[in-house]
């Protein structure tokens, strides 16, 4: 998650001639800096440099990227007018240099490296399309959910359809996996999840072409696994807040990802091999472990620290 | 939690005349609002109008309160020296105003109205105290854990003599409960938890005066909730993540308090009542629930709201 990012000076030199709406969608430069980071950085797997709210601009919402405060929606949805007005079936591919930018890196990738496509999924890109931008109590996005439930839903099923054409184009374009980033969904109780969230996620996970494994992930989920599980997903993630073979033993027979503190790479060797070697012991060596932080690299991490995550977990997991 | 707050337009009224930390440390005030809020909204427990963060005072911290940015320390915990400086063994009562406002708010209240004294729990005060004020991440809390854990112990050691000093004395002043608002140790893993806060917050509910129950709260603690209950207390307090019934199953014997979403009280009357409803319906009517919100009620809150929200509790629950 997060491989190209702020923490390496490479990428820091690409962003200082480029916005990041700009790099997201020029496929060289988003080619470049996907196939830079896992190189350098010597992982099993590539993630696309993209972003998990581009579907929001073909939808028709006005998207910028702040200094320091993150993702800005300057038209936010608050009225049922403006559930009415977004587009959901934009075109065959609604992100065309998303699809280009896969198709290059997958050139440009050795061929034993999956490359990963993604997506935000609906609860989040609700939360960002309602709140117009980040949130900490999510109470407008809660608001919108609880008291006009039949807009809710309508506008969770206009994301679903745009997602789905999304991400079908980046399976058609050539990735080996697509992960579906519901980053904020661990704002819900289990019963508003399953209410007004499960039905959503789960059509668009049955609505991808298949052959292609999907990885569900949120963070703060440790009550919603079941429910992640039965919404959909040949992998589900999980964040540094569970233990990992309780949390496996919960979810029964699926792979799962995850799921060191992406602060402890602030630490340092001794620290990060230490709790390294206490999730590889948790999850038991059992297949179907993909190791991976339980959310994305921050972005003052030293990269050092996280080659030596990287080293560590070739050396001490099962080949 | 939080009865007293910038939700009442009478609380903001003396909030106009008085900034938070005067209002604090002024017995008469601070036992006004306690009673208006309890008596206004009828609640079956009081709790008394204070801060957690007050005790990193007497313990030689510089403690305000800004507008909009919430609590800051003038002079953080960074190094060595810091911890050392740090005072820990203060007075017989470190915080006399606190004491003072719990035994005029005891005489005020109506005697079957149980009044409830508290404090922030060693982890979140540590959080405060390095971090310099609220975090997103706690990345500065998280490095000086892992990289400096003798220290790390050393500082917590010292916030938990303080903090057993400011609670008994509050158990002294005549208080039916203590709640530790362990507010931020859900950022934590469980794995963290155990080695790094635990044997902490266990030694303070300890060396409480018994004969009084400590209800021990937190929140994104869905993965903690046992270690939670091994580190003690009579009531062990649950956000909205987690789903009641399924808690309670795997806390076993013991109280419980909580768990609707304070967001809630943003939405309309018949939405409160469905969730109060849906919530007894998965508690079962088993006794020893405390119901209460998951977390402080937000400061836009509709006064209303709130009311509708006990009227539904009474209305709908064993008595």
């Amino acid at each position: 998650m997060r491989q190209a990012g702020r923490y390496m000076k490479e990428y820091r030199a690409v962003r200082a001639q480029h916005d990041f709406l700009t790099l997201c969608k020029d496929a060289d430069l988003a080619t470049e800096v996907t196939v830079y980071a896992a190189e350098t950085l010597g992982v099993d797997a590539a993630i696309i440099f993209s972003d998990i709210l581009l579907i929001l601009e073909p939808m028709g919402l006005k998207l910028a990227y702040t200094q320091g405060e993150g993702p800005v929606i300057g038209n936010p949805i608050r009225h049922e007018r403006d559930v009415k007005k977004l587009k959901s079936v934009i075109a065959k591919d609604p992100l065309p240099f998303v699809s280009a930018a896969i198709r290059q890196t997958r050139r440009a990738l050795k061929p034993e490296i999956p490359l990963i496509g993604f997506s935000g999924a609906p609860f989040t890109l609700a939360s960002y399309m309602i709140e117009g931008g980040g949130s900490r109590h999510f109470i407008k996005t809660k608001m919108f959910m609880y008291t006009r439930p039949d807009l809710w839903h309508a506008l969770l099923q206009k994301i679903s359809a745009a997602l789905i054409q999304t991400l079908n184009a980046q399976i058609t374009s050539g990735v080996q996996a697509v992960q579906l980033f519901d980053s904020w969904v661990g704002c819900l109780s289990p019963a508003d999840y399953a209410q007004y969230v499960l039905p959503h996620s789960q059509r668009v996970i049955q609505s991808l072409k298949p052959g292609v494994p999907v990885i569900h992930f949120g963070t703060q989920t440790e009550s919603l696994l079941e429910l992640l599980k039965k919404a959909g997903g040949d992998v589900i993630g999980l964040d540094w807040r569970v233990n990992i073979k309780a949390a496996w033993q919960r979810l029964g027979t699926i792979a799962i990802q995850g799921n060191m503190d992406p602060t402890l790479l602030f630490s340092n060797s001794t620290e990060i091999r230490r709790q390294v070697r206490r999730i590889l012991q948790e999850a038991e060596n059992r297949p179907g472990h993909i190791f991976n932080l339980g959310h994305g690299v921050l972005p003052q991490t030293p990269v050092d620290n996280v080659k030596v995550l990287i080293e560590a977990v070739k050396e001490m997991s099962a080949r």
